[in-house]
């Protein structure tokens, strides 16, 4: 493959080359690359979301076994999974990027050749950002903005006691296709000739993590069934963090029960492999990028009409604290173990 | 002082403690730190503008002559001075930050200190950001949000033939303050004893490079007197650079004379000592945060009523080019040599 040394061409050629063919598909985007800034106007009655991701080598990705495409559109799409769990729709993206002098202009139009699939599908322009030397590796900065009429929003905060608890897809495959890359990367590091990884049958859990979707789908399903959420927030720490993150916002308890926990059969069939608990897997596993909300109870019969979504468990008052009840009854406390990346060395 | 390793907080207890002190100062800022994004609604016939700085340690700053407090403050004033630039008026900002176990909790609030002064002072509230583990060093991402009425916008791309090009306050400041802190470091590095660096009657110089004003005043006063600059860009890559994009955008040439760039004694004084051309000092140092605009002739007499503001030449058509003209008449082609350390490695 061609090696352009990004030093050949300078940061502006550099910007105009990565940026050249993002067409412009909102007539809300005024002006995107080249200035100052970017200009927006939305219509009249909209709100403006506005999100931001810093992901950094070696921490939030490794790229011994992360393509530079499949990166661009994750980064792109997690952050557009940010707007969709406030029941808006992302429109804008801004990306900056620090490369070292290991990258090749060619990798960079890697990246975003991702960016701009993700940017293509989700109906986003890309309307800024800058790239800039860095002395360790590939650090990306994303901001997403995005559009919503203000009775629309849905926040963390509107979950209410017997509210019925919702998730999107299913739990924990996008961390078992982390550990299964993980797992081949120490098998890799430990031979001597040709290596071929071992990843038949985990196509599912391979995708999840490293070509996730945002559920734009399931937005515009409850949209279409005039269902708004009382509380949404996207899967990116995993569940049990999440579902803290609502009950604390909202002033109320949780209680969902773990044979209702959507989890796939390859999640399981690694979760095995691997010694874990799929229901630790399925709590804490983060990435998933699905969408976790509230909906009143009365709502229960459309709700049912939707394909996808599964009914976890409900909404109590705060007093009643927040637990996962096991099939035999037991009551586990839910614990905020996270994304285990974030702020902890 | 006291340290507290950030571990021993966790993530979201982290924000929370570095964001408790931000006041949120505008109505238009509906939900800031805390959602999966924040909201924001500006009032009818406002315009978003939106900017992004990625900004590295080793590459945009250095900590070994750089306090926290002062970095936090000149990132957010960097950012605004690119809303400035197109005529508006920051309003929210957005900050990330990737910290390596070497930085604890009250690392972190000197920066949080150093943007909330800025904040503070240029009336924008703190909206959303997260912090991550970094594995090398500082990294911080900064987004600005501002607003501005469609018809003050000013780009880079509406100069024309005749306009006089001005630029606020003097050029080459900052760039002589970086200088001398690197010269201080290296001779701080040979020495064996106590050191004491060498800043005296550098005071301005160093403030320049250290504590760098975004030019609010500027804006205020041009639109006071009903001024509105056909093109504006703000000098964070040296005049040459920004004078090129003007041109470039714009579709015209542009005439500097030498003996009009507005330059500071200090900063003569400094280049003196360090060898170098002022001239060239002025052309390319950057982060000066000054404004750099074009006004139609016809405006002169307004133009000579606002105080600290340098007309340094004129824009003329496409076919003449860019250049400085020298006191004894000869013509430099302007090239953009910009700020050194962007993505040039």
């Amino acid at each position: 493959m061609q090696r352009t040394e990004i030093s050949s061409l300078g940061e502006f050629a550099l910007i105009k080359r990565l940026t050249r063919d993002f067409p412009i598909q909102h007539e809300s985007t005024r002006r995107g690359v080249g200035d100052d800034a970017a200009v927006i106007a939305y219509p009249e009655g909209l709100q403006t979301l506005v999100t931001t991701d810093l992901l950094l080598e070696g921490i939030h990705f490794d790229l011994t076994y992360t393509p530079l495409r499949h990166l661009g559109y994750k980064a792109a799409v997690g952050s557009f999974s940010d707007i969709y769990a406030m029941n808006g729709h992302p429109q804008q993206l801004t990306c900056s990027v620090g490369v070292s002098a290991r990258f090749a202009v060619e990798d960079l139009e890697e990246l975003y050749a991702g960016i701009r699939l993700a940017c293509g599908r989700y109906g986003v322009d890309l309307v800024g950002g800058d790239t800039s030397a860095s002395l360790t590796g590939l650090c990306i900065s994303i901001t997403c903005l995005g559009a919503a009429r203000e009775e629309e929003i849905v926040y963390r905060s509107g979950a209410q006691p017997t509210d019925l608890i919702c998730v999107s897809g299913n739990l924990g495959a996008a961390y078992m296709g982390l550990q299964l890359l993980e797992r081949e990367k120490r098998v890799f590091a430990g031979e001597k000739g040709d290596f071929e990884p071992d990843f038949a049958e985990h196509e599912y859990i391979l995708e999840r993590q490293l070509r996730p979707e945002a559920r734009q789908d399931i937005i515009l399903a409850l949209r279409e069934k005039g269902l708004r959420p009382t509380s949404m927030i996207d899967s990116s720490d995993g569940l049990a963090s999440e579902l803290l993150h609502i009950a604390t916002e909202s002033g109320v308890g949780v209680r969902i029960y773990e044979e209702r926990l959507p989890i796939d059969i390859e999640t399981h069939r690694m979760a095995e492999e691997l010694n874990m608990s799929t229901t630790t897997v399925a709590m804490n596993g983060g990435e998933d990028f699905e969408l976790i909300f509230t909906i009143p109870l009365a709502e229960l019969d459309r709700l049912k009409e939707l394909d996808g979504i599964h009914i976890i468990g409900h909404v109590t008052s705060a007093g009643q604290g927040c637990y996962l009840v096991t099939p035999d009854g037991a009551e586990l406390r839910l614990r905020a173990q996270g994304w285990p990346d974030e702020a902890e060395e």
